[in-house]
């Protein structure tokens, strides 16, 4: 027999009744029911029931186990009483009664239970995260993500997409976030870095002729930490395709992230139609590029019914250039207590409060009710409910302003409103692909223009397009937006040499200064690039929604806390000064 | 109709003839035919022949054309005559008259040629990389390293492994080589380090109750460069399984690898049985730890042939304890020339030569020949000659020493004469087990007990072993070797605190040292450690044999060079001041 096991803790059943068997486990729990007892044996596929009495041989030694043991257990399968049948698992049929017993790995006394789910500072579970990771949520969510990356993995396979694995010590790539640096040793005083994302090497990859790229990429941002991310790596499923258009690479990556959802959503619906919303209609409709579309709600521009009405305040504003009047409808919203607690939400925002009126039934027929209302009049409001499809029991709320000064507000409004009305489908996946992003944007204060998004999109209409205002220029740029998050994000990229400076031009760096920092690809740009195109999703935002999770350290097997440091395995940590000597570095003594 | 292409440039058949087609891609050759230009258009999947005649509409345009511009052309697919047709090519049944050109990258004058087999310097092929991809073995080999990667995956999730992702950005791991340190910001003058081997982890993996770990994973060592070694990251094929013995890990592991071989092996024969040779026989029959088994000598020991024989050399050096004399037989090499050379290339590698023995047939039967068939006698001689098993026209030589010394040598000198005596089989790949390293080896100089290997894996005995001498204990530990390379390392983990602090203790090192230095796993040991163990096994390596090729260069998309910088993206480079300020760093002054 095998020396540690004849089954997992999964397999046995009624067949294996009367068989002499060998698990292997963890000790999940004992219970002594009357002098018998009862060992849960725990493995990474299941738990067995193992019992024991004082006429076994190794009663004793049974007795001595503890939580989290890791002991191998000779015995015989029994049957279990009919009333004692456990459904739950797969060997609830059966128990195993001891013969023998060995300890192969005891246990001090734990930080973190892991049986049950009681809950643990994350300080506790980073540090023990061995004991951590054994439990039943965290195993769950870990085979996950490694089932979503494997998934992924053969739908890129199977339309003909290669993995091609690019640096990972390389050049600094200024790509707006900070770069972690590495020091050479070989060249004392000169750093590599680690790359942000794979963006250059699989243009280059591209130039290089491979036609489709992808890789499970590990990314590398020196950022300051938030629950959402991840403060040093993190992956992406990186993809690239040359002599493409936009549409080709919607088409190409929907059926295998859709696929992804389908096959791990457990049941949870899955848009099957991703509609195209531009960038502007996603800030009108739903104050974000991110939009969460399982919310019904879409904003409507409503200035026309206040320009020239009784409401002096919106009426004065629609006067100065640049203003508009929002109305945010709330269907079911039609109480004054909830108007009251959204327009308390916006106050809370920062905004000086919310219009609204809302609609009710008084015995004699619908009332528009709220003192918005009253000011522009009976015409105007109903023209209003008209517009936003409104009926009783529904409620309306307005912004006005210049829409940049409002809009983020109004989207959380919107999100909020969705919220407490219930309107939002929880069992629902809702995609959509955000387009036509504007290339650049002008700074409020100093006017300056800048690249809004990736400055390597090819602009909409090409060279001649940028000769025009650069504030109207759009970008062959898109992401996916999924329940409110920014899933993918991509373009089809500024192949030509000439667009790519004259697009730099506009956002003031000189063709030196490109060819300084985009070496690399600028060079390879001058010996026949092809068209391309791609986009990158986030892994661990894909799992996080899969396992409907919050916080991106329960789909990380170790990630490290939030302020950067891997508590289990003590990193960061001083250097030796053997190793800053071969470096050519020193440390600066540090100011407090 | 699509933008760019209707099909790819491998696609259109006889079945195409009169279509209209698109088709994009790079002027892979441009020949003129009194006239007729006729443009090899190239993909990443094929050629097209594409031609043009003074009738076209384009003919000016595509008269412009230059090698490596990336273009679209519109045409007509016509049959080619019959004795025009190239069956080498998919497409060569047909070709594509021109009616429409659009250039879509157009390039400078090439600094390397794409088209046919020109040689150039690494740091033209590495600076121009994008053209250097472009060439066919290059486009054959990431192709390949692509799929064997993939295969690799498949395999392995076909056996219930699960891939997990282990922390890039982590502590420093005093492994043996050294580590890449990433200067912290948040904590300025502490450093992380990359992972030399995901091996801490996956053994924590391991303790988490995972049970099976691959991960086709990023290793990183600071080691200065050579040719068949990536001066900075390389790939490995990690894996760990718990509740397994030596022989689980085997029979895990063969069916993957051996199965790619077979896969990717176009035709060669792939070894079906991998025989299990110690450490110690290795290095008695083959001279080294990695032996080429394609190679049949088999080396041996004969001390007793010359103890007290005439040849007063090997005599007296016998008199000296812990002396050998070995043969190698050399089947073929009968002949005083080769002989001589061989006892040439002996004296080149440092030895004062090597004695030999040749048996030929003179007229009058078997002779041996040589000046130390004569010292010996004949008795010896033939002693000598039934043991190795030699005939007319072989030869033996003889090396004679402590086996130390001389073993390296001796291997070398093994695949010198089977080399040139064409006694191995290049069509072939032959695996074997290296199994029972020792665990310990003491320093000539200083007598100085170390580990010899990897100090994680359980040594054979367990604490017991331990307790005797240390130059006498086995390890659980074992090498895959293929055709001369080292393609696999591995070993069962030494999962007991005890064992381990007791193992270090033999090598020197504290239980506090111990503590400090593999604090994570040393912690993670007392809470329950399964038995466990694995192996990791050298992409670069196994797609470099697949290729044929002897440069790890030839395998990675983008690699170092030998002094570690990467040309094209200028790497490593200076940190801007700012950098260096927010990481709490100064340089220091370089001595000149």
């Amino acid at each position: 027999m095998h020396p540690f096991r004849s089954h997992t803790c999964a397999d046995l059943t009624k067949s294996n009744v009367g068989d002499s068997v060998r698990l292997s486990g963890w000790v999940h729990r004992i219970r002594d029911h009357g002098g018998v007892l009862f060992v849960d044996l725990r493995d990474h596929y299941g738990i067995t029931q193992v019992l024991c009495d004082p006429d076994s041989p190794v009663f004793a030694d049974v007795e001595k186990l503890r939580s989290e043991w890791c002991v191998r257990i000779d015995g015989t399968v029994k049957a279990r009483d009919e009333s004692l049948v456990n459904p739950k698992l797969s060997t609830g049929e059966i128990e195993v009664y001891a013969r023998d017993v060995e300890v192969l790995g005891a246990a001090k006394e734990l930080p973190l239970i892991v049986f049950g789910d009681q809950e643990y500072p994350e300080e506790t579970r980073l540090r023990y995260r061995y004991l951590d990771l054994r439990r039943e949520a965290m195993q769950q969510n870990m085979t996950l993500r490694s089932d979503v990356v494997a998934s992924i993995r053969r739908r890129m396979w199977d339309v003909k997409f290669r993995e091609y694995q690019t640096p990972i010590i390389t050049a600094s790539s200024p790509e707006g976030a900070r770069d972690f640096l590495v020091p050479s040793r070989l060249h004392p005083g000169k750093f590599y870095a680690l790359p942000q994302a794979p963006q250059q090497f699989k243009q280059l990859i591209m130039v290089s002729g491979f036609d489709k790229y992808f890789q499970i990429a590990p990314c590398f941002r020196d950022e300051d930490p938030r629950a959402d991310r991840s403060p040093t790596d993190f992956y992406q499923l990186d993809m690239e395709m040359s002599f493409v258009e936009q549409q080709d690479v919607f088409d190409t990556i929907q059926p295998v992230i859709g696929g992804v959802f389908e096959e791990f959503g457990k049941g949870r619906k899955v848009d099957q139609t991703w509609e195209q919303i531009s960038y502007k209609d996603a800030a009108l409709w739903y104050g974000t590029d991110k939009p969460d579309l399982r919310n019904p709600i879409k904003m409507q521009r409503v200035s026309e019914h206040f320009s020239g009405s009784g409401f002096a305040i919106f009426a004065k504003l629609l006067e100065q250039e640049g203003t508009e009047i929002r109305a945010i409808p709330a269907p079911g919203g039609g109480s004054r207590k909830f108007c009251d607690r959204m327009n308390a939400f916006a106050q809370k925002e920062g905004l000086p409060g919310m219009g609204y009126i809302f609609w009710r039934d008084q015995g004699e027929g619908m009332e528009a009710a709220g003192p918005l209302a009253k000011n522009i009049g009976p015409e105007r409001t109903e023209a209003i409910r008209q517009q936003l499809g409104l009926d009783i029991g529904d409620a309306a709320f307005f912004l006005g302003g210049k829409p940049a000064q409002f809009e983020a507000v109004a989207g959380r409004a919107r999100t909020e409103i969705g919220r407490e009305l219930k309107l939002i489908d929880e069992d629902r996946f809702a995609f959509a692909w955000i387009v036509d992003f504007p290339m650049y944007e002008a700074d409020e204060e100093t006017g300056r223009v800048d690249f809004s998004h990736n400055p390597f999109s090819m602009p909409q209409g090409g060279l001649e397009a940028l000769n025009g205002d650069p504030l109207d220029v759009l970008g062959y740029q898109y992401d996916l937006a999924c329940n409110g998050y920014e899933l993918i994000s991509g373009a089809i990229r500024n192949h030509k040499l000439d667009v790519m400076i004259k697009a730099f031009e506009l956002a003031g760096y000189d063709e030196a200064e490109v060819r300084k920092r985009f070496g690399g690809m600028v060079n390879a740009f001058q010996y026949g690039a092809p068209p391309h195109g791609g986009c990158a999703a986030g892994i661990d935002r894909i799992v996080m929604l899969l396992a409907d999770v919050a916080n991106i350290r329960e789909v990380i097997m170790f990630p490290m806390n939030q302020r950067a440091e891997d508590l289990m395995m003590d990193a960061p940590s001083d250097p030796t000064s053997d190793q800053l000597m071969e470096l050519g570095l020193r440390v600066l003594p540090r100011e407090e």
